[in-house]
């Protein structure tokens, strides 16, 4: 297997899907060693930095790559498998944004009432402990939380000539802002240009589902991933697998939109791995989903659609892919940055 | 400790939230046994029954209750503990109602589409080894489920002189729909009139997240809970505390109103409990907040706002009535019906 | 032809559809001499009274009536001809509720931002030149507007034994706060209860489409209705009938759910009067559906669907009730109050 | 003034806003003479032309242009106003597309339910008598309706680096879908990139509001247009103005979200033009905003909020460029194609 290991420059950094010159070209299999910049773009270092003079809103949220992949064309899957993040810094931040968040007006849907005030935590993260010190802001409350590293957002480049912010999650992906896109999963999603052009970023070292206040513990990230690609399937929205779970990601607005998207693709995944018909898989499906909220914050919602395997009968899902990439994980050995 | 046991006839059951004569007064501290009818009023007992013609829709959702409660006075909490849920059937019924449900039309959001096909589920319970036969109908694929009793419906009569049916969740609880009903939660509600007028129904013997289909595993179910009463500190949506979590529950449209609603009990419960102001809160609750979607298919939708209490340190809620009540449930012994 | 005067006491008033008892029985082709107290229950009166000290939210939008209307059944049509509006005092109020109306949170979608600030407008009521004069609170600019008085709310008791406060609108009417709710118009409600239960109140002034920051140029009314009853025939939504168009009424959210349920209802209205079947009713719709919102800051938001009568062939809606009715309102002769 | 007469072939159709490269740069102050294909590429020609084997759905929606406007820079205002739209051919056309519409789901709001039947309406626009003439396709019912052109689509490149499809409304314009975008109108919307890269197409014969199933009166359009340009200034949303009314339109999703956007729009308008503080406006607006619903067919939904001139005193806005536009336009003398 191509081992590669790229840090982008900042001129290097994407922040689009779809639109930007791909940083190199790969084949299937490769594995991955890639540094990301954290979402503020490494401008938020200290609690004295707060959005409003730190960040510059036309460059948030850069990606690393995008990745051509050889032989990618529309219709196939895109397998991405985390094997490994671990944190690039010592510390996490999180700040207020003005008018932007899951409990603030915001300005696709604007109130007349005053913005929240700024305010930002940095969180400590201990690498040996593996956790992160929460300090109050308004108080002398602390409090230690385990780190529970995960990308918010990966993508390809989008359908119908889009070119998308990587602010924006949908069927392409993006910034599902999910905790369940962690070491261990394995992410499939729809090429659409030749060349899938993938790229991921924004690192979280620790986020609640439905990100609330819309900047989960964003810090810069180590990250390495198996990309694997698969001729045809495409689904309509993207997929994960973990060990234990399969898992659906919808993105849309209002979020009931977006759970419909989820729920829908998973009802899809049964009929594909049991035979099942629509009306059993969505019985069915009644019966064991979880459904995680990822997001409530960005331009788009997402909703996620789960299902614990053991509920099922044992089933290959695209040739049993994640297994394989699993064990060639295990293959790669101890990973150290 | 006083232990009422109670089993509705047909006449005695409520289909309404508020406007129903209380079918007994009762003092805080109280045990309840009770029967709850299936929200299919029964009706459903075959897979040939299906909604159009088995189903009245005037009478969905039958509630045991109301209970008036001694003392009870507006601005008051309910503290409801489920010591027991036992399914009182052998089997559970699920089916496809004509334009009900999250993946179809509904009337208040209608298409010109023809409704879905009409089809009905019987999941046979297996008492012994607390599981649940799922047969698809379409193909002879089967699979057994773990049972996971559960109230859809717990609340209390609303506030503004107003009566809502049984099949509305909104802030004086009604029918959430949420798989956390269960035994060895508690529920608070805030008391919005004289008495509380508190009811409870909709039993499930097992539902997803979300519930999909609108319909899940539906069934008569053995209830025991103890009443409690404190006296104000009524929240403005409904709360849940179990042994390792604290919840709070939005209801609304569309979904993402009911998460905020969630979102924001959930801040002014780590207000009380941590001595947090909101943002700091706000900031908290975005790094460890977890999100299942309960409903999206009830008149309202509604959002579980969901804190592991590990993560944080100890807290006794409303002077720890939940350990009490948990502490009085160990000490009724074995439950049987 | 029956003609009843009523001015009701503060304790006749209503505070819900459903639920009080009714004031009066009248016949089928009753005229109604009515007097309506303003939302605010005539609690504000001067540009100091605001909001948070001069209104009980308990006791919000009184209504007048409810009227029992003999022989009214369950299916029924109940159509109320609206013959003449006229204010009841020299001066209208608009005010900021706090957390209520279309460009602030609200608590049913909160945020954590301060509510806006308080502000009384008082417009006076010139009723020889009948305009309201607007006189800005935070500098000198003035404006005289031409009244154009309404109802917000008309309706009837709703189904599945509800009872809601006279602040919400739906299926049975309510608070819908358009303001094609005029003389002229005449509106159609199925009856969901015998004897119907009929109110009105909220009278306008004058008032946006939309009603943006929640309150219209509130005051009391005078109003002069006919009730007349159509056995069978009873709407979905609530319809609306002037000498020149038609219109429906839908209810609900998010908004994009009460325009549907509005274009459904004229689609099948279409169907009725004209014979069209579904697909071509929804494609002449499309080229001729005028959409003026009717609210976005009520517990539903309203959207009317309006069809400009000149541009279809002439039909007799319901057989022809709105022309008789305007024909008796003009037996009436000139109203004085 | 220079006039410029621009036919595109089909392969200078453009489907986005921005990553389109300019059919050409021109001055402001420029009289454009253009023709635009309709919406559907011109496929749909008869009633037996159905969606699902007509269209390729990769290429709805072709744009005229995108034309660089010399000296637009972001943050400025361009002014485009319509001195005539004539249909270009002598019938136009609406069909169903499965899955695409107001009254059925969609792909990012799937249900279970099979489409709708697919269906083709032919008009033929008599351009003497300026008419089209509507004929039920299940049954003998035919109408004639007035011509009402209009074009679905204007907007210039977004912000942030996107390439959006034509078939998107936002804040750069776009598929707003709004029967005001007439001859008469001025239309300003905020440059967001050098060169601005304006663009226009999808011509409507006739459309009612919110274009209810999806496609109007579908048809090639002749279009003669001014553009302008206006240092500084760029609106936050789109703004119109014709020689009666100011408007702006908001889009997005749920509906009440384009709602509110276009209202902030509008209050911030009042104040720019009259001096008003943010709460007068607010104010002010609730009793004189009409509010027609543009689209809640399209990715976005767009709403109207729009002034009656007449209610309020004299003001030039931007300087009183429609005034000057519109004398400019009588200035061309009588346009022919």
């Amino acid at each position: 297997m191509e081992h590669i290991t790229f840090r982008p420059t900042v001129e290097q950094m994407a922040f689009t899907f779809g639109g930007a010159d791909p940083v190199m070209r790969i084949r299937p299999g490769t594995v991955l060693t890639l540094w990301t910049e954290d979402a503020f773009g490494g401008r938020i270092t200290s609690v004295d930095d707060v959005a409003a003079t730190a960040l510059d809103t036309e460059d948030l949220n850069p990606q690393t790559g995008p990745f051509w992949i050889e032989g990618a064309e529309p219709g196939d899957t895109l397998a991405v498998h985390f094997v490994d993040l671990t944190p690039a810094r010592t510390w996490g931040a999180s700040t207020l944004i003005p008018f932007f968040g899951g409990l603030t007006s915001i300005p696709v849907s604007p109130t007349l009432q005053d913005p929240l005030p700024q305010r930002t935590w940095i969180y400590e993260y201990d690498s040996a402990a593996h956790t992160l010190g929460f300090s109050a802001r308004g108080s002398d409350f602390q409090v230690t939380l385990p780190a529970n590293p995960m990308l918010g957002t990966v993508g390809v480049a989008p359908a119908r000539r889009e070119v998308r912010t990587s602010l924006v999650p949908d069927a392409f992906g993006g910034n599902m802002d999910t905790p369940e896109m962690a070491a261990g999963a394995t992410c499939y999603l729809r090429v659409n240009v030749e060349g899938a052009l993938f790229s991921l970023g924004d690192g979280h070292y620790r986020q609640g589902e439905g990100e609330s206040c819309g900047t989960a513990v964003e810090g810069a990230m180590n990250v390495t991933a198996i990309v694997e690609l698969i001729k045809g399937g495409g689904p309509a929205w993207p997929r994960l697998e973990t060990d234990t779970h399969l898992m659906t990601v919808g993105s849309g607005r209002p979020l009931e939109e977006a759970w419909r998207a989820g729920q829908f693709e998973m009802i899809a995944w049964l009929g594909e791995l049991y035979g099942l018909d629509r009306l059993d898989a969505y019985q069915l499906l009644t019966q064991i989903s979880q459904n995680p909220i990822a997001n409530v914050v960005d331009v788009n919602y997402s909703s996620v659609t789960k299902i614990d395997k053991r509920l099922l009968p044992a089933a290959d899902a695209y040739g049993g892919v994640h297994a394989a990439l699993r064990e060639a994980a295990r293959g790669l050995g101890a990973i150290t940055y």
